[in-house]
């Protein structure tokens, strides 16, 4: 048998092999012959290192790995006081919309699941078999919703419901752009037989809201229609069955050439050329209502029954759009297609500069870019799985929906049982934000202004002997009234300094500071603080300022009538 | 082979028969032998009806069951609004008290929870192994945020962090008293080197101010230390090696008598019947600093060194309990012991009323009820699992936590790889707040207020005409102006009835009317609505005011200077 070091130093070699052929685009077959040879060898090795294991030192076990999962990451102090913001602000342009709060499992029976994410449906996460029923994490917000919807059977009164919270897919994650295997995702629906195109232009006009308030730069939304879409297909002779696959094709046009997707099409997809080249010329098309009226002028296309209602409704959409004064937001694109099956109306997709891979266009919009984009480089790694090299991936998309009126009528039907007895179905229109790939956007620039990590207000010192109880007794006093207080953990502090010290440490505004004499006749000493960024960096204004006396029964009201006290407490926390 | 009919009638009565028996407490080998019949039986009933499938009409298909995962629910908006609520105001505390916040993946490695939970290991939901790495969803906050400060090896600055998430246990839930598979909870801990019993008393003092603010009625927090409790042991004869089963059997006299805890120390754990004795002496008692006094003239107990060390721990805390002035809400409580293997120093678990059992002695701070508790029924169900007659079951503790001085280290040490070489600790002391359980304490009470499911302040209508884009426009106007509204969703709503009822299902305070006429002098007319509840009802205060004539450009001015959406800008939603 070989020796261990023998194995490790042949499986290091081949790896680098393997990953340099890989590089260079080399056939399928012959990487994935030195794949199984690897694992092979890894094999090997572990049998060797356990026959190995008994000769070394007996203190010495197995390392245990201190990693969060793959595709998933720890938020900490900083990174949660803006992801706060971010969830804060969606949940309150949710409530200005008129919508109601929905919270469902983490996990769904995995029959419920089933059929619902075309070929994504590899993507989900499944529980282990312990006994009891089979399950599996949630993939979105959408299909756990039409759950709830199927269950509450008409009998629920709320039109428009919003959700927040985490959700799965076993995909290669790019985790610095947000694109994770946990993610958060907030929703908002509006289900319910309503006129038409009114509730699709209140989710578009919350949208824009949404992305406006969170100041993540300019934005794109780019619209289409499933109907419009498939009467293109239809026109342009694509067989019935081969729609959605077709549609799918379509649907990469954000990240390859024309070329590549013309080739999916004709060579993959058995699409005639002519077909292709015929669709080629629709969806590179890109605009606003000029775009409409060219398409209605298009006599081929509006004799075709899907394609006629899909822009009537459209037209529709553009006259309330007018209303709510967010047309210029609005890119009809007709090559976004979007994966999923379940959507039959409008389809749409926000967009910001930051969307795009840096390979590509920097014009987000630019749907059929004439360079092809950079591929992306992936690296073999030994427990099987690829790793993207993140460079060359962008946040893509920051917030995507569309209508889809039959998914809630799916499941309903499905537990009647009865094919033949349709089950009242409830059409949806819905949008979800992707809060990681807002985060991604946002936290290098939350970084850059030093934002603080917590809001507490006000240090409380002693000046002299320790006085524990004496800044206990004030800490109380203060978070009574409202006001987040902090002391040092300690008997008696090394002086002044350490107190000092680790009030700065959170930049806290007010430094309070009780002494034995002051005590005595009801007076505290009260030293506002500042911090200011220089040179990128966040220090403390120095100040000669000794601080004010004050009363302690005034204390209470001089910090709340301070100014930062009244910016913090307003919810916007600038605190530069 | 038997018929369907003949198995589903056969099943069906062995499983009476084996209710009736496990009722009447039969042999657990008897009822184990019934439960493999039963288990025989169902396999036979599934084959018999794939065979019988065929022969049924074909349009019927397997019906799918629309309902959430066992032991997991949906909450709806009114529920969602209540629990805001509570999150809300416990994150508010956790900021009062200077916590930074941390957020962790919902799922583990499982070898990072692996040997944490004792007995209960076994509860911990698995992923299943779908290649790449072996996950497990986490069993609470603790241990991740362990791992989380083992990760940053003493570099992260934050000693006060706060988590708030789903936790997930395979337990046997009990809906209705908030014990369920999946739940929430919100934790926080405060970690490092501080001078003793100081944070320990910062986490008592954030409790009681949260259960405080939270209006859960009157609690009490039971405390005690597991040196002193070590003590007791080692006093009475406990060999080391049986310190913690031991320790587990005192930890069930919330639930079981004396007699029942006694029977499993001396017969289960072969303890000897006067240590049994003995330690039923000590864990009987409880009370306040008079408790401490006594313990501390046991001059048995007070050479021995663990006791004297928790001794003197708790006559510090007492001091400080005095200094946060909730010295009167703590029972010091010798019989509670807390299951979990990690703590090492205090312990503590606040109750209220409503967490005994209803079969059991209404002061839940009784330890050792003089009768039995009723036991629980339990019901044999067809999956194989057990169900609990919710009944019989009290809410149980609505948080709890302790000092874990060695679980950090633990992780540092293990990934460093070397026994030998301990790694750096990190003493930590903490709070779990169980959300859910508050949830099922105040759920009814909000319920019987007839709280409000969401906070729109005004709904936009139309006198005459439809005028949608006016309605649209106006709507964003308040919007904008960040007052949350809403319309009927109607191109031309039959009347200002539907308006006027769809306004009212959710108790909109504000009904703002416009009018073909007024619109173009650039007036509105405003309406304030209020509710009221009588007999327990919630109706609409009917009121022969025709409204105000407002200037639109006032309209904002007008809602914001109004009662009611100063009360609810205040966050209290208090709107009756």
């Amino acid at each position: 048998m070989a020796t261990l070091e023998a194995l490790n130093a042949e499986y290091a070699q081949y790896t680098d092999e393997f990953n340099r052929l890989w590089k260079e685009g080399n056939k399928p077959e012959r990487l994935e012959e030195m794949k199984k040879r690897l694992q092979e060898l890894k094999k090997q090795i572990t049998v060797a290192k356990a026959a190995d294991g008994g000769a070394k030192e007996a203190g010495k076990k197995e390392r245990l790995l201190l990693k969060t999962p793959k595709g998933t990451r720890d938020y900490g102090p900083g990174e949660m006081f803006c992801r706060e913001h971010i969830e804060r602000t969606v949940k309150e342009c949710f409530i200005l919309y008129g919508g109601a709060q929905l919270d469902t499992p983490v996990f769904e029976r995995k029959d419920i699941l089933a059929g619902k994410y075309g070929e994504d449906q590899k993507l989900i996460f499944d529980l282990e078999d312990q006994g009891g029923e089979q399950l599996a994490l949630r993939y979105d917000h959408t299909v756990p919703l039409a759950r709830y919807l199927a269950m509450s059977g008409g009998t629920n009164t709320q039109s428009k419901l919003w959700q927040v919270g985490k959700v799965y897919r076993r995909d290669n994650p790019v985790m610095s752009k947000g694109r994770m295997r946990e993610f958060s995702q907030a929703d908002f629906d509006i289900s319910g037989q309503w006129d038409t195109m009114i509730p699709d232009a209140e989710v578009l006009s919350l949208v824009c809201k949404i992305l406006t308030r969170l100041e993540v730069g300019d934005f794109t939304v780019k619209i289409n229609h499933r109907k419009i879409l498939d009467g293109i297909f239809e026109v342009c002779g694509v067989p019935p069955a081969r729609i959605r696959p077709i549609s799918s094709a379509v649907d990469k046009l954000d990240k390859l050439p024309w070329s590549k997707v013309k080739e999916e099409m004709v060579v993959e997809k058995g699409l005639d050329e002519a077909a292709a080249d015929k669709i080629g010329e629709y969806v590179k098309h890109k605009g606003s209502r000029d775009l409409l009226e060219r398409l209605l002028a298009d006599e081929q296309l509006v004799v075709n029954k899907s394609a006629k209602a899909g822009l009537d409704e459209m037209v529709l959409l553009f006259d309330y759009l007018d209303a709510y004064g967010i047309t210029g937001k609005m890119s009809f694109d007709m090559s976004l297609a979007r994966g999923l099956d379940y959507y039959t109306g409008i389809i749409y997709e926000a967009v910001t500069e930051a969307s795009a891979p840096p390979g590509l266009n920097a014009d987000a919009t630019a749907s059929i870019p004439v360079a092809p984009p950079k591929p992306r480089a992936k690296k073999f790694v030994a427990d099987g799985e690829e790793e993207i090299d993140e460079s060359t991936v962008g946040v893509g998309s920051i917030a995507a929906g569309g209508r889809y009126d039959n998914l809630v009528g799916l499941f309903a039907t499905a537990a009647a049982g009865d094919e033949k007895k349709k089950a009242q179905g409830l059409p949806c229109v819905g949008i979800s934000i992707g809060l990681d790939r807002i985060f991604a956007l946002l936290w290098p620039k939350w970084a850059e202004r030093g934002m603080r990590t917590k809001e507490v207000m006000a240090f409380v010192m002693s000046a002299g002997d320790g006085l524990l109880k004496e800044r206990m007794e004030l800490v109380q006093e203060l978070r009574d009234a409202g006001i987040s207080a902090d002391f040092l953990a300690k008997r008696r502090p090394k002086g002044m300094n350490a107190q000092f010290a680790a009030g700065e440490r959170d930049e806290v505004p007010f430094a309070v500071i009780i002494g034995g004499d002051e005590l005595k006749s009801g007076i505290v000493t009260v030293k506002e603080q500042r911090w200011q960024i220089t040179n990128g960096k966040k220090t403390k204004v120095e100040s000669e300022d000794k601080g004010a006396q004050v009363k302690r029964v005034d204390l209470v009201q001089h910090i709340r009538s301070s100014g930062v006290y009244q910016l913090w407490a307003s919810g916007k926390m600038i605190d530069v």
